[in-house]
């Protein structure tokens, strides 16, 4: 049977030249990178390269100077550091906890929103717990209200921790007004954003976004699992902060101690470059709208699309069902080859009703009858066809 | 140039089925093990089934009942859990700051040695800060004095944490005295130690060792980098200890999040079992404990060797050399394409002189001219015959 995976905000497969690198790594570069002979060396030169090749693919120095630049791009040469961890899920942790570890405020304040991924949700409890103050704004419809935000910033306000790109709705949120306004407001204040569902997907750089912090996964743009890392402003860099979370020898500048990743940082590097580099939004952006397109075009009439065009990102449709729940469809669709997912996988085991999906206006019915597909670039025409008809075939299987 | 690689206790070089199950893992189980479709589900089996085989080759359960057991060694069935992370670095974070994050005592005193690696160390450093007493034992010629334990073990003892083997000089030291004193003097203590050495080289089982936690790394038994483990007691783990360091989606039994590193641990898994499994110390120890002995009998005579058999594992050897630093020799070494280190690859950047020497025994002189080679069964006998030939030449060159 062949199969169709339509969960690639879960995790996409790894491309040909990220397995090639990780191969090529594990075979000819395998020593360590702090040993000082030149079998370490050797290693120590990959690491780097691949540090720039991410770096180039976030600042966009891949840009040619000639070519107009997006409106509040700025030359990013040495505006920021890459900060190599296991996963987008670690550098949310390093940039939420090792910010506040570094804090001295008592009860300071820290502003979010109510469909963040657990991966900021957690941390955030955690502090919650030792007396931080955690606001969560609204992201109903998508959207956040900048008035909203502007009521909840307090001269205690140490950080701001948003998405950029929802993982379960594909909103995306006013993320370079918000911290624009934040800087305004209280100099000084932090600003990180979690780009693991936006990174080479829609355009951004951190001088865009009026970022100090960026979170992005390898596993989420064709690299194997197992790596991600965390952007973080010089200015930021130099006051020491964050403070790490894991302790040890001082790999990546005593940011994030145990021996670097290697195969997993040189495979990432090598599908960053694979999928275009900074500009890979573009490719990336019109080819999932073209396959979203055709999937609405044949969607079965019954079924509710939660997700318009305008600030939402192509590659991520969430769908509400006419029958009682996603979970029999998922396994429907599953059973016929097909993949998708109901809420994030990270979720999916707990059987509860997303919160991302009712903070988004959903009742806990629709929510609980609502499934995501998310579009990458390798699927075909064909596969979003057969798609349409197999969930065609499922709802009056299931239908209520 | 033909390579000599004797760094590998820095890292070893990853095995063929190391790097086919990585490939493997990318190219056909690359959906995410939390996802609820079926390609989920396979990845959650792969997930499962590595788990086991490590858990196997710590616990032993690969021994037939029917071979006469190790003196101390208890079936391990269902003994304990482990916990994947993405480096022993990460998984000795897990133990120590999750563990006194637990804790509710003030002031908690915590025992050590003075010859830990940095990934402990420097969570105890922190932990310092923050009003723990940490007392460290000496290991002057590689050896714990139970007495100055004893003296240092008081009521408001939470946890010790000893390496089994050291990195440096290959003393394995006595952790089943000290944990099974331990325990009898302060029942609910927990027991760490740092078996990034040990595993698969000396002979061990959890129960063995009397440990609650046991740090183990893929990197240094020929998986990828990327990849370590934390196993944990049941006992210990039923009590939702030690608090996770990473928070977010709730893997890995919510002990830490993030998604599943399923080509890491995959590889993990294959290279334990390539190298034998729970007995692969057997053929390990022979096999480096020969190469050893040849390299001894060739070794140029005003070469001090700093460890002898007995309580040292034979893949480490510590040779203090008549130079005036080793540094020289490292490079004089390397441009003949022999890779050997100075200290643990961690702080070699540092340069400063071996805490872990200076604590053997060694003058702060002659920590500075001493060298570790560090040789796994892939090595030859042609190999340590032309290092030692290298060797005597880089003396000639170099005598103070």
């Amino acid at each position: 049977m062949s199969e169709i995976y339509f969960d690639n905000s879960a995790t996409t497969k790894p491309c040909s030249e990220a397995i090639t690198a990780m191969e090529n790594a594990m075979r000819y570069t395998f020593a360590n990178p702090s040993s000082l002979h030149m079998a370490g060396a050797k290693a120590a030169e990959l690491l780097l390269n691949s540090r720039n090749e991410i770096l180039k693919a976030l600042h966009g120095e891949s840009i040619s100077p000639l070519l107009p630049r997006k409106p509040g791009f700025k030359s990013a040469k040495g505006v920021g550091k890459l900060i190599f961890t296991a996963s987008g899920t670690e550098s949310n942790n390093l940039a939420i906890l090792g910010t506040l570890e570094k804090c001295k405020i008592t009860n300071p304040r820290i502003i979010t929103t109510d469909s963040e991924h657990p991966a900021v949700l957690m941390p955030l409890e955690k502090l919650k717990s030792k007396g931080a103050d955690v606001i969560k704004l609204s992201t109903k419809g998508g959207k956040i209200d900048l008035n909203e935000f502007m009521e909840a910033i307090t001269p205690k306000t140490v950080l701001i921790t948003i998405m950029y790109v929802n993982n379960e709705t594909g909103a995306v949120y006013n993320i370079p007004e918000i911290f624009k306004t934040a800087k305004k407001l209280i100099p000084g204040i932090l600003c990180h954003t979690d780009c693991v569902q936006a990174f080479q997907k829609v355009s951004f750089s951190p001088a865009s976004l009026n970022a100090d912090m960026i979170t992005v996964s390898g596993h989420k743009v064709h690299a194997p699992k197992g790596v991600g890392a965390l952007w973080i402003k010089d200015e930021v860099i130099q006051k020491n902060c964050p403070l790490p979370v894991i302790l040890g020898g001082g790999q990546e500048d005593s940011f994030r101690s145990g021996t670097e990743n290697i195969p997993g940082i040189s495979a990432f590097a090598a599908a960053v470059k694979a999928n275009g580099g900074y500009t890979a939004y573009n490719f990336f952006s019109e080819r999932t709208a073209r396959l979203r397109t055709l999937l609405l075009q044949n969607l079965p009439e019954n079924v509710k699309v939660n997700t318009p065009l305008g600030n939402f990102s192509p590659h991520i449709l969430s769908l509400t069902l006419p029958i009682k729940k996603s979970q029999p469809m998922l396994n429907f669709l599953s059973s016929e080859g097909i993949y998708v997912s109901s809420g994030s996988a990270c979720s999916s085991h707990k059987n509860t009703v997303s919160h991302v999906l009712t903070s988004f206006g959903l009742s806990m019915d629709d929510a609980d009858r609502t499934i995501r597909v998310s579009i990458d670039p390798d699927n075909t025409e064909d596969e979003v066809i057969k798609f349409c008809n197999v969930l065609a075939d499922g709802i009056k299987k299931l239908a209520k």
